[in-house]
């Protein structure tokens, strides 16, 4: 018999539901929109249901979940989630009395990171490093084929790296964190502030007159049309995530770092000067041997990433 | 028969061997110093003649070696040794040939973080730093007790973590290194600096009228008689360290970090600034899970845990 695992990628707007063979090839999948803050208990039996629902559910070996929040991974808690509302929530077991399976939890970065080493680097980059660009820049690590934890757990948080001890203050309480600078809503305001200063003509014009309607999606656009002030914006960002991949490659000295989530659909607009900012700064021979890729698999990395837990 | 294992550490100044047991409590040692640039081969059959004089030399089980310098593991090659003036030597293969014995090789700072998880952690702290303070600064990494080397062997170079992008530039070609504030060198420079500018008298006092005198010892000394401006030195020291560990402990969520090196003599002088930045800047749960300590074992941990590479 062919073995399964089924994966359950939690979010604050929806669930993931996939049930995937050993190599993280998707068979059977379904989804459900989340409504936050979301009830544990109902959340808990929604997913038990649609997961008893799936044709293949029977021939499952095990469940694994990720769910975007502080995890204890081994006492399957999760501690805090902002995007849920919860606190202190035994999902772990509240959803495998319900499934009569053991299950796995961890965070929503980490099985992304998980879903990277098996979709993107087929199970071959020993040391791996997934960084997520969205609204916030999540992190995790992968070593030996398995997510580095660290003691408590909390490890991987590439997105709270200090790129600027000056900078300004991250909703972390730190000062100058990467996430301050090429998270979506920072990337966004920057956008707006070249608008309000009169520049940015190509940008203004896609806004239809209103910055709210500025968002990254929207400053690659102007970018690839020649906007030189939305250019700048890519080409700064480009040049912090230098700086930091830099640090991550003199730190781990990774295979392969992957970028996914909705930013990095814009990768190619910051390669140039992440290039040269990585190849000025990190030592040679880790900074060459250094893949940095764009994830193929950004919407599945977390749900073969929590199937594949197990592994 | 009691397992014993013989460690040699080879650094720029001299060779220490010891034969140690598998705690790492060193039974017989002894050392010489290498005159630089030193002949591989002369310092090779130096070091052979050294061991075979021991009088345990026939009870070891395996032999490590830990250089200062860019080391391939696998190949047991020193790359390149700026201390010892060497570019590509087999060394690993030319000792074993004359010891006759399986031989490890690692960096000195590597080797360094193994002493330290066997001496200062005696073995319990699964994940651990070391950051060796002193002319330069190094790092190890221990992940699950074992040295994490990474993709191509140099992971761990924690000195040169950018702490302030637009910072001095460092002897590596990045700015703004840790190492290129909190180095030896540079932290004398601050107290030369000072003294140039009619500060620090007693800074100026204990250097006997010769800024070439001053030191980060005598720095130390200075901040504990009281002078402001060294105060002020090691403040600063620490709060540079303390944006580095708040970092490292959003990233890599370590259980200890232990510090070693002649510098972290003076960490008592550094410790108020460092923990108030790195509570201020890093995650709360991580912060508080890491104990920050100065090694117990700093001329130690090189040579011992060196020998115990092979465990």
């Amino acid at each position: 018999m062919e073995k399964l695992c089924l994966g359950i990628d939690l979010g604050g707007t929806g669930v993931k539901i996939a049930i995937v063979d050993k190599k993280g090839n998707i068979v059977e999948h379904s989804s459900f929109p989340t409504a936050c803050p979301a009830d544990p208990k109902k959340i808990a039996e929604t997913i038990a249901a649609n997961c008893r629902k799936l044709k293949h559910f029977k021939k499952i070996r095990s469940i694994g979940i990720g769910v975007a929040g502080d995890i204890d991974q081994e006492k399957g808690i999760v501690r805090f989630s902002p995007n849920l509302g919860w606190k202190n929530v035994p999902l772990r077991d509240m959803l495998s009395k319900k499934l009569r399976k053991h299950i796995n939890i961890d965070n929503d970065a980490n099985v992304a990171a998980l879903g990277a080493f098996w979709l993107d680097s087929k199970g071959k980059a020993k040391n791996l490093l997934c960084v997520t660009l969205g609204t916030g820049v999540g992190g995790g690590i992968v070593i030996n084929g398995e997510i580095y934890r660290g003691s408590t757990g909390s490890a991987g948080e590439i997105g709270h790296v200090t790129i600027e001890p000056n900078g300004p203050r991250c909703n972390c309480g730190n000062h100058g964190c990467i996430e301050r600078y090429v998270g979506a809503p920072y990337l966004s305001n920057y956008g707006r502030e070249a608008v309000r200063k009169g520049n940015g003509k190509i940008i203004a014009k896609l806004a239809k007159g209103n910055i709210d309607n500025i968002t990254p999606a929207l400053l690659a656009e102007a970018a690839r049309k020649g906007d030189k002030e939305a250019k700048e914006i890519w080409n700064k960002a480009g040049e912090r995530l230098g700086i930091l991949f830099a640090d991550l490659i003199n730190l781990c000295n990774p295979e392969m770092i992957v970028l996914s989530g909705g930013v990095s659909c814009s990768a190619d607009l910051m390669m140039k000067s992440m290039n040269k900012t990585i190849f000025s700064r990190a030592y040679q021979t880790p900074a060459r041997a250094c893949r940095i890729i764009v994830s193929h698999y950004t919407h599945k990395l977390g749900v073969v990433g929590a199937a594949l837990l197990a592994k």
